[in-house]
């Protein structure tokens, strides 16, 4: 037994919520192009779909959309913890310790039966947004806005952060970016979800675990990174010093570059690159787009590094008025469809995920009272 | 690439903190043996011996202490949270949401640092029981009780817990049982831990998904469901025939067998068999002992199974008063040493931890609109 620290390449779960070709650069959920769904597909589609690992008909789709609208709204618990986390804590941190406060009120309960479960996932997923929402209000010192049951799930996020219902095309290319984030095969948050579910732990403690995890710079985070450092550069002219430097220092230029992806595009940043420009000509505003478009180019000549999905997810999220640091539970929020989906799936087919570890340390050391120990001759 | 479901026999890190033999029935940390540090250790020992792997000297220990007593007070924020977590939630939901919330009142913020990842560990392992004792007293409607600073970190446990100071023995078996739940390599609530600090993200979202892990009946929870066990027996002589029961109708006794001690005693319950001998001697209350004893003699004639950690632990932390779900809060509080350890030697040398997924879902699936979607032909 050698030790496989990261568990590189080591096939850990079957799945049929997600799929990925690297080679080709391709992605699919449940079979279903990334392209396809993107272009056609809403987000209570796409999470209909990692769940039942089909399309739903017009009757299901209709059903899920309105469990979803009626599970928007917050206990008063979990809400009457919202002034104090944004005070005090982090937007992630707030996540995880509000979806860990929720399960208190799940109306569930216990229950661990399937049915019990799918229903507590679309609680999680559609309570997230709500979350997010009431702590960005209250860190601006805004009055909360109620979510709105006519708005569908990411036209009502958008709505309950900014307090005006977004134009049309606005919530169409939110939804996007929902869809393009909802799930990416395995991954360490979603990894971290089937570990704490293979204990046949509950919906929120596995939910509650990939937040956890998400949270991790190595992991969610980029986007957020990402933008910063277009802000940094500030003016498409100063892209190719700026990225010069960084590889001088042996720094990383966040955004770029994909375990799985490597020859290719990644399928995700194809289509935000396209979002991106469109939101920036229609904002009259195309700055963040053209620094990001510099800064592709430069990265990829000079390392031939290529654009993940955090990269243009950045100036995305940005032209539709996110801050900067709601990038990653925004991340978190569309990852609750996979997450979620994941989890049950664990469930369905369970083992306890539980493997070795290889001992280094000292061997048999003989005890010595307090009062006798000295200090080690170095 | 085959798919290892459950990862068992993966090595997925190194670590000096614990080792087993399954074949001699041995348990060491740091290389001392459990049967040493069980006699000879005190939990605040133990607890420096997995963070520095080496037993403290004098003064070290006396500094660790005087930490672990300025610990323990918890902010006013989580201490405001409790008589509703205490109304609303399983004591481990209450757990897994307070160290979460904690964090947002760490005075080390976001500092990555090692020196202040220690420091955090030390903080988080020394409020866990204040957690449990405020929620316990909240839920009986019994005043708070603050903790004791001239206490050691058990008895001080059980001081929060009933409001007055337990006799020097039952603080010492009570610090033994803490010692004997410390750490146990890898198991799926310490990998985790791992996975989620492999992503860099800070301790208290480690700890708050190794808690979202452990309430998972299949790994924590065992000792638990053994007292219920031993008082539905009810009295030795029926022992018998309630095994008998269980094993025709294919159900597990909990608290027996183990993936690792396989033909041999669980080195930690030949210790807790002892333990609850003494404290049924000494209660002059020998039911729940011999209940235990009756059990175990079954068990082995029948299955040649033997007791883990978590069949005498049963009957110990019921003579030391503890409700019986605090049993698994309790297992929490102890393993939070290891926990945290584990934690910080994954920060020391970092690899994120992302195994990979096999795809055995639908393949090249055609996008149809909702309107002319069709069900499935049965």
């Amino acid at each position: 037994m050698s030790t496989l620290k990261g568990l590189e390449d080591v096939v850990a779960a079957q799945t049929a919520i997600s799929d990925i070709d690297g080679k080709l650069g391709k992605l699919w959920y449940a079979g279903y192009s990334i392209d396809d769904l993107a272009a056609n597909s809403s987000f209570e589609e796409v999470l209909f779909l990692v769940h039942h690992i089909q399309l739903p008909l017009q009757a299901e789709l209709e059903e899920l959309t309105e469990q979803m609208v009626n599970e928007r709204e917050a206990a008063d618990f979990v809400t009457g913890l919202m002034p104090t986390l944004a005070e005090q804590t982090s937007p992630m941190s707030m996540l995880r310790t509000s979806i860990s406060a929720a399960s208190a009120y799940d109306p569930d309960g216990w229950d661990q039966s399937p049915e019990a479960n799918y229903r507590k996932a679309i609680r999680v997923v559609s309570l997230m947004p709500t979350f997010i929402a009431y702590y960005d209000r209250h860190r601006r010192e805004l009055p909360i806005v109620e979510p709105n049951p006519k708005l569908p799930h990411g036209a009502n996020f958008l709505y309950m952060l900014s307090g005006e219902e977004p134009e049309q095309r606005v919530a169409e290319i939110f939804d996007t970016v929902f869809i393009l984030y909802a799930d990416h095969t395995m991954n360490a948050s979603t990894f971290t979800a089937r570990v704490v579910a293979s204990t046949l732990a509950d919906m929120h403690s596995a939910m509650t675990a990939a937040i956890a995890a998400l949270k991790g710079p190595l992991h969610g985070g980029a986007n957020e990174q990402a933008f910063r450092m277009l802000e940094e550069i500030g003016d498409p002219s100063r892209a190719e010093e700026y990225v010069t430097r960084l590889f001088e220092r042996k720094q990383l230029v966040m955004g770029f570059g994909h375990r799985v992806y490597r020859q290719v595009d990644d399928p995700r940043a194809t289509i935000l690159r396209g979002l991106a420009k469109e939101l920036g000509e229609t904002a009259g505003d195309m700055r963040w787009y053209e620094i990001s478009e510099a800064v592709e180019r430069v990265v990829r000549e000079q390392k031939g590094l290529r654009p993940n999905v955090d990269f243009y997810a950045a100036s995305v999220l940005h032209y539709l008025g996110l801050a900067t640091d709601l990038f990653t539970p925004m991340f978190a929020a569309a990852r609750a469809a996979g997450w979620t989906a994941h989890i049950r799936e664990q469930y369905a087919d369970n083992r306890i995920i539980r493997p070795d570890s290889e001992y280094i340390g000292p061997r048999d050391m003989t005890w010595v009272p307090v009062e006798e120990r000295q200090e080690e001759a170095s």
